[in-house]
């Protein structure tokens, strides 16, 4: 098959869907033969039409398995084009795929909740603390202790202890793709705490630093704060439009892995782009890598870190997502120029982080208790996200549902958000509206669901509330 | 005796210097005095001459006691006036005096150092983490851990959880004599946080911030990162020299119970003034009280904020001189019109305290460990102390001994610091000149001395050390 030319629809074997439903099936068949080479890179993919009539599923059954591999950045579409594979495909440079989790209903991931559960329904960004075992953390925390001389409770490690910044590097290279040493790597309080060093150090009044629109709303505020002036960029279903950044800025902040709020995943090529821009516009790339842990149907990209060439990206991560919220601990990795100039700044403002829970986390990590609550609450959260859109229906659109902590649920078409979110605070449901994420961005009315903190019961419950409130929206 | 009227040296009964030695017995004879009211408010003591003839001491020794009177807030001494008893006595607001330590040598304060001992003499503000008992530590994490479900696990608490709050408060009102309630306090990550914190909610480029000179280092540097033109105010014996306060500031950084560096204690009448200058100027007063835990000759003064009726004051304190550095706990008494803008700050810059830390210093405060572990590391820095002076036999002038971490010595004239330093590293001291504190004070040449984190026989192998390198210069 020639590159360019659309492969025939006989050329491809019939997907296996009796296990796996007919979208999982047709994705996973149209992801095997991208994987194989049987679509190279740069290929055609087949019409939906021609592939629906031989695989006798729907065409729209069809469109979701190209949307998703799309999303992933296996496939771009360009509109009187057709479907065509990427040049650089996500498996060409993920270090270590995880297991693809099959989905589970098992009601045991939700543990029956001790003391009141105080989640309210659908607060976004909300990790479940309560399946976070106490007991192993209280006993992580009691052996790195007592492992150690007194000389481990000095100060003497602003940067976080060499060993957890080493077990921090390792848990990168094998799970996130990254080719990084315990040297590159600085212990925070959180992906703010980084965003706030980042901006103390790099910005200066009237540099200009370029967002997400919509984005997470504290980066920009913790920029500003910097006297940055904050440039917006669009968000387009690749991610943010690259096209779109300013020959001469400071740095770009970016959500690679699972867009805050939209949810998608930034495209290969545009993060090619993205670091292509940073070392012609001499700017520095902010890759905030919060919930990258939770991917549900498939392996995620590695970060984007894991693609820097040129030593531009400055790649944030956070313990207080995928353990509890009250951990306070996150990560930097950074590149050589920057690891002075932060540190200083991290020194003089006095922020870092506490030795116990720093001694208590090489424990956790090294143990594999780690990788074995990630994967718990990855199956739980999948379970939720089921449960939830099994309410849904499939009667609304959402997007962004295949990784994260939340998904987008847009409204039907003239229904004001405000209006929506004061209607859904009276029925117990607290709602943010798409529009508080955006600056200059015109989108379509939604709202942000987090789903991840409530039980099944909880989101059975609650979820057909807010289906009761869009049938008469 | 009316008022203004020198007392007569036969009023006063004899001390009793049997246990006590010369200086101290006078000092406690004189000290009981004033707080029965035999001698009152604005009396003039007795000359240091008429004493010594009825005491049969030294007028060297009366001198000592004077001073340290003078140092504690009793006395006010004016040239070519004499020494009159100061209008509002320390007892008269401090809530609970500590009992006063008698001066130990017991070895057994001086565990035997497992690990490495890494460290270096003189090196100011080091507290001894190895006096600090881990495994208490550890079962007070565990316990507190345990004892809580999932629930304390959010971070829903920025300002820190409320029972440490609750512990917080209770213990400055017993031990710091101030009136303050679990609302009032911000659990932060250490001094430089709190100022930090403070320096960006309040200074807008351009505002006046008022620093004692010489000082805190990093107070002037958070200060100026914060767009403010630092303003460096004389200290004098009697602490900071209120008088120069200019009409207009923003706010006034000062060390009241032990100035950093030069040692001395804000003198009651310097306190009042402050406070009214606050008032006047609609200003605010950052107190640091880092190091008041180490009183060793006497109760210390209450803190500064126990006196502020017009709640001008932002009193900081910290847990990581007194239990361990890496711990990375402290905590802020804030006015009620800041308590809001200073959360807005914390929130938006996501650096509070982990809860494992907070559940911990739960226990740790409430079981009594805390003010067991205060009372034991008193007692072994006094011994330090002692063994130092001891080692520098009375030959060179030293200043700010009575309390803290450090004490001043002064080099013979003549001697340049930074040569004298140079010389100290070459033998293996860290010594830090004064001048590094220095904005436009010029004072003698002298060096800080920090002992507090050196076993007794280290100090007095380096001791030697320093006062061979004394004789030389």
């Amino acid at each position: 098959m020639s590159r360019g030319k659309a492969a025939s629809a006989l050329d491809l074997p019939r997907p296996d869907s009796l296990h796996t439903g007919k979208q999982q099936g047709a994705y996973e068949a149209l992801r095997a033969a991208i994987l194989t080479r049987q679509l190279p890179a740069g290929s055609r993919l087949p019409s939906t039409r021609s592939l629906a009539e031989r695989w006798q599923v729907s065409r729209g059954t069809l469109e979701a398995a190209f949307e998703r591999l799309h999303s992933e950045g296996y496939v771009q579409r360009v509109a009187g084009s057709g479907t065509r594979v990427c040049a650089v495909i996500p498996e060409q440079f993920i270090a270590a795929a995880l297991p693809h989790p099959k989905p589970r209903r098992e009601v045991q991931v939700d543990r029956p909740q001790t003391g009141v559960q105080s989640h309210v329904p659908f607060v976004a960004r909300r990790p479940d603390a309560s399946l976070f075992d106490l007991k192993t953390w209280a006993r992580c925390i009691s052996r790195g202790l007592l492992a150690v001389g007194p000389g481990a409770l000095e100060a003497a490690h602003p940067a976080g202890l060499p060993e957890l910044r080493a077990q921090i590097a390792e848990y990168l290279r094998s799970h996130r793709g990254m080719h990084c040493e315990a040297d590159e790597v600085i212990v925070t309080t959180g992906i703010r705490h980084a965003l706030d060093l980042i901006a103390r150090t790099l910005l200066t009044p009237g540099d200009i630093a370029c967002v997400e629109d919509p984005g997470y709303p504290p980066a920009r505020r913790l920029f500003a704060l910097a006297g940055a002036q904050v440039q917006a960029i669009a968000v387009t279903a690749e991610g943010l439009e690259t096209a779109q950044l300013p020959e001469r800025a400071r740095l770009a902040y970016v959500t690679p892995a699972h867009q805050a709020p939209l949810g998608m995943t930034l495209s290969v090529s545009r993060r090619l782009a993205l670091l292509d821009w940073a070392s012609r516009a001499d700017a520095w790339v902010v890759e905030d890598d919060y919930d990258s842990e939770y991917n549900y149907n498939s392996a995620p990209l590695a970060a984007l870190k894991s693609l820097d060439g040129g030593d531009r990206v400055i790649y944030c991560g956070s313990f207080n997502k995928n353990l509890f919220p009250g951990l306070r601990v996150g990560f930097m990795v950074v590149p050589t120029a920057l690891r002075r100039p932060l540190m200083r700044t991290l020194q003089l403002t006095g922020h870092s982080v506490g030795v116990t829970d720093q001694l208590g986390l090489i424990e956790f990590l090294g143990s594999g208790a780690f990788v074995r609550h990630l994967r718990a609450s990855r199956q739980a959260y999948q379970a939720r996200r089921d449960t939830l859109l099994e309410c849904l229906g499939g009667r609304w659109a959402v997007s962004g549902q295949q990784a994260g902590l939340h998904f987008v649920l847009w409204l039907p078409a003239g229904v004001a958000e405000e209006d929506f979110c004061t209607r859904a605070a009276a029925v117990g449901l607290t709602l943010q509206g798409l529009g508080k994420f955006c600056v200059n961005a015109r989108l379509p009315p939604a709202v942000i669901i987090g789903y991840t903190a409530l039980t099944l019961a909880q989101i059975r419950f609650h979820g057909r509330v807010l289906t009761q409130l869009l049938m008469v929206a």
